[in-house]
């Protein structure tokens, strides 16, 4: 059971005016989203000579390898996916971009998010002759769009009419032979944000920062409900689905998932996390010597603390750069179970001082804990742990991995007891109403905080969960 | 041409009382030595069956996957490499730990630093008979050990008189089937530390951060010129070459290569980096509104400007943790080749704002006119970059790659030229006087900075840098 | 385009009385298989854990390792599956087995054989709002059971009233959690036999040489348009379907691509290619010093024309035995460009000699041109081909592959321009109406000689090939 | 233990007039020696930027794809290595060919051959301060060239006088940068031949096929002791060493090693195995109804016996072209236990007669064994086995691998107790004085059969076998 949240996908895709080598910008763009997804890549381009992809497991840069992208064609359209993966379970068969060859035309689509009624929808098509391949609910999306393409009048048509039928979190982009169609749900659970080149080019992607990266301006995020086409006609939104449904985007972007450097809903990443720990220095405060973060998200908010209390800003842990995917098994021997490869302490910042420890969530505590005994062997005197979020209580559904409830530490312990199983001299958590003044607006989800759902849940899902 | 400096190899060894899983403390122990050297790595281990051995091209976690580690016997004995390699080439054959196998007796060995007389060496060798079968001058120690040993009456005695012949940089470790012997040149160029664990496994290894990794306690560096044998009569030194030559450790250990929760000789890394932020801010002051550092190794000193000046310490670049090996080519198409992913401005911190720019060096200049060009873009309105260290005007003969003088901005421009062609507003780099303050003592080599090489160079050797 | 006839599949299953090692069994009868589909393979076995599959691009011995075996759970029930492919492409997600979940069952459906309806059905599957995901037929017929379970009493009866809508020719098994449904489609165009072991253990497979590899003993072939179910309630078998066309094995089987140590619905391949060598010897006569065939296939009726003729069998041809998967490209050189490493010509047999040359086919001629040049240049006075088999001159659609009528040299010229374009001295084909000595009986398909199809071709399907 | 007796080498080298592809020449040559070993392989290209080399573990065809072939620079000289592999271990590091670099001059060597006084050597250059980086003695024998070489006129004067030190079997390809100096030990026990083409490409190999593959004509094979050089004098012969030892060729290079269609000192393998059938027809016939060969040696051979007793020749036995680098292991489960994939049994041939099988030796019995079951169970009435060799009693010291004495069935058990173990009928072998009549002369090695070794054995070598 890992300690660990995580994201479930990014998507990225990109339309030009002329024909280049597009599989290339969407590498890039995939690129700077890989902190969504690690698991799994894919691409698709749709070239004169016809649709060209490649997808699998592992990183983008492991994935595409030179050989590959020199490979892919040019073309004018593509859209690319990143994944971590829960519904559907890490496998091949669930990478994608999914492609579907139909005679009401072809499409391929990356979705970020996570339905609440594939079940009863996965039965409903079953029952009625069809065969569904792969574990993700990503098909279920795609059949729900092909079950009423076959009377509709065009592909948006077929995807709003679908939109009707699907619940949950989505966020999706469905690349056609001439355009995209992207389409954010109408809570607004997940980000998806459009932009442009000088030259014409429209990117969209899950975050701003796959925008800046490839060279293009953000222009705005889509609203929820939103359907935008990028195609021949320039760029055309159908808003029947707007304001349905009250907008619910998710916090935890703001307070660990985004990258900071990103933008999402006007919102700046790196500035909401500053004010997380300024909010944190006034709801928690200390006396103490030196401020750290623990790398990298919980680097902002530390700087935040340390700006509001004035105790100063210090590196007090390094994380490795080459641990990634390297094998770390303890082993049997005593000497080896304790080496810890993927934080180190510096002695230097924390020896003899009050030390004010500031990360993102803790959701088991195994990796906090261990935290904690590094700082006192390095010498610190005090340590008072502060999370730039309230506790972590409740799972997600709604596009985030967090295993199920049991082990969450938030659930099973009071704060003294956290405090002492942590061997912590204090905790302070984020208040949950200070989460407002993060993300600037009231109108977001904090399920995972508050248990306040604002989509009912599918019964088997959540037995799963 | 690379716009980095490198260090060429990192070392670690260890003995323990009792066999057990030396290879896991060896690989852990490489592990937070990758940064002194990427390309490849290698491990020995003796054990009662033998010596085992694996070697290969890549990083740690690559080269040592779980299947090669449970491959590995129990032993008490195990050295390991990890290499960037410059002189030899990359490839295969040049991996280490170099195994030699003799009638005098076997042994494995493993090299940190360069050789200045290589040349000579290899001529006088061959023009006696000998074959050499790799181009790194670690062979040419080897086979200098070995034409001692023929008459010597210990390993130590033959390695002592070896080191009469050979000249340059060499921190070394030498694992025979009982016993680990070490070794750091008359200058003490590079690094080298031991240290032990409560049971009473000894360690030793290029930094004390690889000790602190594995759970040892440093015990002290190794005096220039010093062999310290461990082995079965406990730690034993030999110190007939210390003080035979001026100590001249490498200061740009402390300013880049060494990993910063490293102790080098006494010195906290982590605080000189601090300290020669501040000496900046002392030589070099200017108002700005925020200082930001190069991310990884310009953030400490920028911390240290931050405090001495005053000025806000902000985050304003931020590394990529996937660029990695990842295959980054910019591609024919205009729209892909401004791409860059390694680094990513976080607009937040800069825009709008005067901004100091702490990096720890300056080598060809690509990097850094890109890194302001980025910050230029975010709206920054003045960009004072500060270097952490003197100008870089000068080749390394011992252990570290910078190619040759060719294409040093630094040697090429004067300072305003140097800031104009960065499209800086001020450039201000640490007065080389000031390297006493960093490192705590005179005891230093700064060539690359002034030129001032403490051994002479073997003829061929500058020709070919 | 390829001078060879290609085999498209060969399918295995095994059913114990007692959960075992069933993947293995799988493994070996595939191996047994492997010259039936060289491109992809994959098992599925059903545990008491669920199901396990593993599939993947070459041979059997590529994609099954030591590791991937290891890891196979124990069951009682597993198919398997050797694919050349033609329909569909190579690619990996038409790989077989095919796994179907569905809420009226799961199964996983191995076929050999070629549907001739296939572009009608696929059309009306998707106007009716299914999805079809890969290119292959095999997907098509899993579509059609499904459709039939929705209504249907069992799986035999899905399967029973599906073989109302599909055409052409298949051999299937399909395994459900407690059984393997074998079916041999109403025609029998493709063999499939079933056997037992003496504990209990049911075998079925394409070949007997399957059988025999895995130590079961030959029980007998399936009867066209037989449903045998191997089961719970032991071996049932369904006949509904049975008799309703005439019977149309291949003859290409026995000519050349079943394996020399089959026995196919009760005549051993080996003697049926002695007997059409005996008739080519009738048919054909010549004076010669010795007969010689091209290995592998030619041999046995090299031997039959030999014993007939009285003239000595010879070894004149050796095939590489290691030429496999060898990159062989002849580069730009003139003197590289003439290298052909598949065959070499004794010398010692064929020099000045008069030589009967025997073969089952002469596909485009490409590689019977080369042969007969390398036994000129070994010094043969007089070459004398005989073919096996009736001129080539018709594409198949019942399940192998020979391109397009386009570029068949039989189709093209008459004998003795094929004989000049050789450079023979004479050509002898097997006379058509020998065909049934060969086979023993008339209900055969030589459809490939003489264009009499069993059945009509899907119009697109015809225009394609 | 193995149940075969392996070729330790092949060795193939070429030399064109002009620049061209020779890497893709020396490819092809290789392919052709395969069968010598397939372990390791390794060619070297001299070309204008200097030696470019490719070495790996496997086949040929695994080894070089497609991209490393491509890789390839074009030049005019080149020598290639395929290896089995027993004195020095299955490593990289033995991998040739070996590539010296020395001041006197850089050479590339490859070597089939085993040397009898390694030993000696070994300890001899070690005690003069040289370390072996190999365990193979190919680097002897380059120690051996380049210590002569210190003082020698030329590198034809430096390998002369290195023959006169090592001893024991080697065929020699020596490459410079403008020559191969091509060696056959003075008792000649290893083949070598050299051809040439039309447009003046010289070419040597190990065997006579490997000529034919590419296209070369055979001109004569290398005198036991000639030093050959080709170069840019033409081709140029010292015969210093011819006829200071008895010739003494390997007579198991007809019997199994050599590829049919191979002619080595004049006499064709094919004819040698056919006329070792006939004696083995008049020393032990037998009344019988078909004479079956073991695929592939035996089939020659079994023709001989054929021809000569009158009893018809039967294709009996099935090789798998697939078996290859299968993993086979039989499982825990008694159903899997007994599955043999390699060899498979025609019962048509077999059934109800009287079988003659003919095999080239009989090394531990086991596969033997194995044979015999698999026709008895196919009906066989009777098997009498003939080997077209003598009873394999001692091991070999030149180059060929049958491990140590022990096991050897013919060592441990009389001609009756043989029959009885393999469960056979009678059992013949070809008698000892009859294998002149095989090779056509007196002058061969038969140590393997009759002890006599023409050269004496290294005492520490015999002690290891």
């Amino acid at each position: 059971m890992t300690d660990e949240v995580h994201e479930e996908c990014g998507v990225f895709g990109v339309m030009t005016p002329e024909s280049c080598d597009v599989a290339r910008l969407t590498y890039y763009g995939l690129h700077s989203l890989q902190h969504r997804g690690q698991e799994s890549c894919g691409i698709v381009v749709d070239s004169v000579d016809g649709t060209w992809s490649h997808k699998g497991m592992g990183l983008i840069g492991e994935v595409f390898t030179r050989e590959v992208l020199d490979l892919a064609p040019k073309g004018r359209i593509s859209v690319g996916h990143v994944r971590y993966g829960t519904t559907g379970g890490s496998n091949i068969i669930n990478c994608q971009p999914l492609e579907i060859r139909h005679e009401r035309g072809n499409f391929s689509i990356v979705h970020n998010g996570n339905l609440t009624n594939t079940c009863g929808m996965r039965k409903s098509l079953e029952k009625t002759g069809s065969i569904l391949h792969t574990t993700s609910d990503t098909e279920v999306i795609a059949y729900a769009i092909i079950r009423e393409a076959l009377t509709a009048d065009s592909m948006e048509d077929a995807v709003s009419r679908a939109m009707e039928s699907i619940k949950g979190a989505y966020s999706l982009l469905i690349m056609t032979e001439d355009r995209i169609i992207c389409v954010r749900d109408p809570h607004g659970f997940r980000p998806l944000i459009y932009g442009k080149m000088s030259d014409g080019t429209v990117v969209v992607a899950s975050e701003s920062c796959a925008l800046t990266t490839v060279g293009a301006e953000p222009v705005r995020d889509l609203d929820p409900g939103e359907i935008l086409t990028i195609g021949p006609d320039g760029i055309v939104s159908r808003r029947e689905h707007c304001g349905t449904r009250p907008r619910r985007s998710c916090v935890f972007e703001y307070i660990y998932f985004a990258r900071t450097d990103s933008v999402i809903d006007g919102v700046s990443v790196h500035a909401a996390r500053i004010r997380s720990g300024i909010e944190l220095a006034r709801s928690s405060p200390v006396e103490a010597d030196v401020v750290i973060g623990v790398p990298d998200a919980g680097t902002d908010a530390a700087l935040g603390y340390s700006r509001e209390s004035g105790i100063p800003f210090g590196i007090g842990l390094l994380k490795s750069r080459y641990v990634g995917r390297t094998f770390i098994s303890p082993g049997q021997d005593e000497r080896v179970r304790g080496v810890w490869l993927k934080l180190s302490v510096i002695k230097e910042t924390v020896s003899g001082k009050r030390v004010v420890l500031v990360d993102d969530s803790i959701v088991r505590g195994t990796t906090m804990r261990r935290i904690v005994k590094l700082l006192r062997e390095a010498g610190a005197k005090e340590i008072h742990i502060r999370i730039s979020a309230p506790p972590f209580t409740n799972p997600c559904y709604y596009g985030t991995d967090v295993g199920s409830r049991k082990g969450l530490i938030a659930c099973d312990y009071s704060i003294p007891e956290i405090t002492r199983i942590l061997d912590a001299d204090s905790i302070g958590y984020l208040p949950l109403e200070k989460l407002s003044t993060l993300v600037g607006c009231d109108e977001y989800c904090s399920a995972c905080f508050d248990a306040e759902y604002p989509l009912p849940i599918d019964g088997d899902m959540s037995a799963d969960v």
